[in-house]
């Protein structure tokens, strides 16, 4: 097997800088305004005009010479003869002379010979015999200027209007409007072409064929959302192979149209170094392995005059690897600032060690503690694991020197986004349908299906909010119960039950291939349970009860594994709910039925979240035995 | 004139209930994959599939029955035949009997007989005569699963992948990719039909009459980017006239096709009661007029099943009024919630009075001060400015109890959206084209040109960082200088000099139509030192010589200004600087040179940003001695 060694890791400051060292700008674009919020204005705009172009009638009311209004008051109003109107939109017609008034509208072009207006709720109709409906009391004395807005006002021509490196806003759109400009320059989007490789790889959507080892492309829709949100244009390509021509072929395309091309390597060592041997041969390799965790396998460089930059093949290392070195350098390019009031300070719920020398990128979760303050749990499905980074707020940067994390230490959380908000309620436990159902009911909550007795021990080390427990449990529980329900439990097999299969006691003796589930499931407690019971009935050991079960010791982790077993013909007989059985119209052999119970951590009974789930399952416990 | 006068005005709690009671809710989509970012789920999703598919190598090594390793290390290690190999992507073709081992790759299937692997590190080949090349030496012990990810491990098929009311990360995208779903159900954008209303609006880009009082449409592409950014879809209706009958079918065909129909009210009283009365005779008016300033005729109705708001015809009182109670309905309705970290704690820079008995929603900008803690101060231009929102950070909210807040009051502001950053660097002070282009070398700073004395008087108040001061200064200077630079200025006239032009005395012995600066500018200071001179060699009172000169009085904001009245043929000579009759094409006679001086506020010497502008002028000095 030939093998590139990392034998040389760059530093992650080296890392930065060699990113820093590429282009990756996007050009100039010209954008219209209804295209323009959000994006960098490239140049300075000063204004062309005057806004108001004209002086401006601020009111609804009269306008006048404020000299024939001196020394008017509500006692004793000046007299004004009304020589015509002016409305917004119109060009005046007429041209006030001394004892004259124009009716004027709010906006409305103000009138030659007019220096000021008065509104109309300070004046009246002349309503005496003599004055005639064609006089207007004016009950205040006014200043030249008033309630005039003169042209250039709010804007003069000339003025700067927005800055070089303005991120426009609404509020920016509004004084561009004002200044007639709809089309502005702004900085270009950085495009990045993104490569996935691996011969295993298929497109969400398309059919995978998983006894050949076919996964779903994870990393490219992934990382090209994450370009958009920094601010880039994501292309992406159809994905490579593992073969070096291909790859190559692939890569030339990318960086003949994008500014910066992003491969996620192959997870094949030997395809990783047919990327390295791309970009050597054919380009600039100006990095290769970096001092950070998960990350090590990193390359930086350059192809046709584009950027480069190879991430890991693991979704979660990928991730984190844009995250902390790709994504400030694509905001960078399209000019968009840092993030801001994307951290929060919170304790390490549990002590966690690491001792690797490198820089650990740690992916965590937060929950609220009884008084509100964070708690973070690291997160960590282990490095092939595609999906835990959608089970995290954010990541806690761990130094190389750093050994270990204790318990109630404080860290500094950098969340995935300044959006990201931790979730209300954190719950961990048993996997269950009914449970499932009540989760939709709250806001935005957080379920770890770990099963029943890692969820017990993990409320009795004070993280989650609550635990969700099905089954016989043995020790006695410290925690309070917030609810529960029952769940009937038992063998599924195919639809119309071919083999007759009618007792539990016919896994032992008939020759069934039979589907567990995970000894950490309360579902296979009860199994358990169950067959002991067999046992003592027929006087024989457990032990020997359980060897004779074909399958006994294959756990699965989710409860409908087992039926989804039966139905890919891999089993003749599942553990598993009646529920399950239903809906994907399976035949189900009634075993028992066992308690659901949801316990809460002694702390948390107040929190908000904590009451609404109680409030939930009260509502459930009664639709229940309505039922 | 009729008019509707609001008696009886809603509380603004009272406006957010009739809001409340509208629904603007916009269905659900179907968006692919590529589209989802910052959508919001409608449904749950469970995974229909395990993840992994198959059990499934961690590393690249070796894949063994673990019991053969059992006892190994490296000094007595186990030697296993090597039977075949395992790729990514490809159908395992053997199966281990005891003693064998495949090699296989990360990501590879586990072939049928393994139990476990060993990564390539912990093993060597066998370099001994009889082993032969088919042998591997493994030098550690491994347990059953060791190195193997199993089918499902990561999520199993029939758990909850993501909640109800998700709202989509880059991190659920990789979720549902590693899932197989190409194509998820989310909430509908609510859509917004945009309708400005008033004869006199023209859409930017367009062609401007100022002599009959047209202005540029503000409020459609202004409330367009607002209805994005909150998470609606906007439309744009072509601006309906002042007249019942276009309003009633521009508002009919808004409502038909949208969710929400806002318009912003004509300028002119008797329109907005065109639009009051179609909804109160078409449809159903359920508010007319609520105690909020500004925002006072704000409308709430339904049209045609749609919802329909009516907002004030002014810029800054339409934008505060939708930021306030239509924003947060459309993100309700969007699924999105309320932006968070959008406020900031701060003092009022100086007392500010105010006693309408109105809530009154304040804009203001802020500044930080010399510990770094956030002034506030009011912006307003008066209510006829469409530009002041861009001058504006966010908004005070000040009841109507509150009669004047004093300086140094702590306030709270709504930041314009999370993403506001505050200037950095805050000016004041005269109009200047090589402070503009200054400016450019600056990140995100400010600069209000209201004019050099009032901006020595505001930095007298404390509030800015530096003033920009030109010509004369009659007091004593307590603020430090920062630097400066000098600027020619005279008397601009049209290409050519047509009128011979020759120098300043020729204002008061020929009849020539001149335009002047505003008192608050230092050209203005200039000239009228000048004239004085003038008066002073010819034995005569100043004043006389000024009434002499044709346009003395009418003096105009922006430092171009008098030169654009120059290229309308509104007048022979325009007071401005040789920099502008350059940039214009015009002709220039010179009258002198006038210092510009940065001076800086005593408690602000330190900040970074005034001490980036420090070199920045530093930097133009010497340019400018180099010329």
């Amino acid at each position: 097997m030939e093998r590139k060694e990392f034998r040389d890791l760059a530093s992650p400051a080296a890392a930065r800088e060699a990113i820093d060292s590429l282009s990756l700008e996007g050009g100039i674009d010209r954008v219209s305004l209804e295209d323009a919020r959000g994006r960098v204005l490239v140049a300075r705009l000063d204004a062309e005009l005057d806004v108001p172009g004209f002086d401006r009638a601020s009111l609804d009311g009269y306008a006048l010479r404020a000299r024939d209004t001196f020394g008017a008051d509500e006692a004793d109003p000046a007299r004004l003869e009304i020589v015509g109107e002016v409305h917004a939109g119109e060009k005046p017609d007429i041209e006030l002379e001394e004892g004259q008034a124009a009716e004027i509208s709010t906006g409305a072009v103000m009138p030659d010979g007019a220096d000021a207006m008065v509104p109309v709720e300070r004046t009246d109709m002349d309503e005496t015999d003599d004055g005639g409906a064609n006089d207007v009391l004016v009950r205040t004395s006014v200043a030249p200027g008033d309630n005039v807005m003169f042209a250039g006002a709010d804007v003069a021509a000339g003025e700067r209007a927005l800055g070089l490196g303005t991120r426009i806003t609404p509020r920016d759109i509004g004084l561009l409007s004002a200044l007639g400009i709809d089309e502005v320059p702004v900085r270009g989007r950085p495009t990045v072409g993104i490569v996935s490789t691996g011969d295993e790889l298929v497109r969400p959507g398309g059919d995978l064929e998983s006894e050949r080892g076919e996964i779903y492309d994870v990393n490219s829709y992934t990382i090209a959302a994450g370009v958009e949100d920094a601010g880039g244009e994501a292309v992406l390509y159809p994905h490579a192979g593992d073969e070096q021509d291909e790859m190559e072929r692939v890569l030339r395309e990318a960086a003949d149209d994008c500014d910066l091309v992003l491969s996620s390597g192959s997870t094949s060592a030997s395809a990783v170094d047919v990327i390295y041997r791309v970009i050597e041969e054919q380009g600039e390799l100006l990095l290769h392995g970096v001092s950070v965790k998960p990350g090590k396998p990193m390359l930086v460089g350059r192809l046709q005059g584009s950027a480069y930059i190879g991430l890991p093949g693991y979704p979660v290392s990928a991730m984190m690897v844009f995250r902390t070195f790709v994504a400030p350098a694509i905001r960078a390019a399209a000019g968009l600032p840092e993030p801001k009031a994307a951290t929060i300070s919170g304790r390490m719920a549990r002590q966690e060690r690491y001792g690797e020398g490198r820089l650990r990128l740690m992916p965590v979760g937060v929950v609220q503690n009884a008084d509100d303050d964070p708690l973070v749990y690291p997160v960590d499905k282990g490095s092939g694991a595609t999906t835990s980074l959608a089970e995290a707020d954010g990541v806690v940067e761990v130094g190389p020197e750093t050994d270990y994390l204790e318990a109630g230490e404080p860290v500094t959380v950098q969340l995935f986004s300044p959006d990201v908000r931790p979730p209300t309620l954190l719950g961990v436990g048993e996997d269950d349908p009914t449970l499932n159902r009540l989760l939709d009911g709250l806001e935005n909550p957080r379920y770890l299906s770990v099963g029943s007795r890692p969820g017990l021990r993990r409320l009795r080390e004070g993280v989650p909010d609550v635990a969700v427990v099905a089954g016989p449990i043995d020790r006695e529980l410290e925690a309070d119960e917030l609810g529960g329900w029952s769940r009937e439990w038992g063998l599924i097999v195919r639809p119309g039950n071919p083999d007759g299969v009618e007792e539990l006691a016919e896994l032992v003796d008939r020759d069934l291939r039979f589907v567990n589930r995970t000894t950490d499931s309360g579902l296979r407690s009860s199994l358990e349970a169950a067959v002991d019971d067999l046992a003592a009935e027929r006087d024989v050991a457990p032990h020997d009860l359980r060897e004779s079960i074909d399958g006994f010791e294959l756990g699965l982790r989710a409860h409908e594994s087992p039926a989804r077993k039966v139905i890919a013909g891999d089993a003749d007989v599942g553990l598993g709910l009646r529920e399950t059985a239903d809906r994907l119209d399976l035949a189900f052999v009634s075993v028992g039925e066992q308690p659901v119970r949801v316990l809460v951590n002694p702390d948390r009974t107040g929190k908000e979240s904590v009451r609404e789930l109680e409030a939930v399952l009260a509502d459930e416990t009664r639709t229940e035995s309505e039922r």
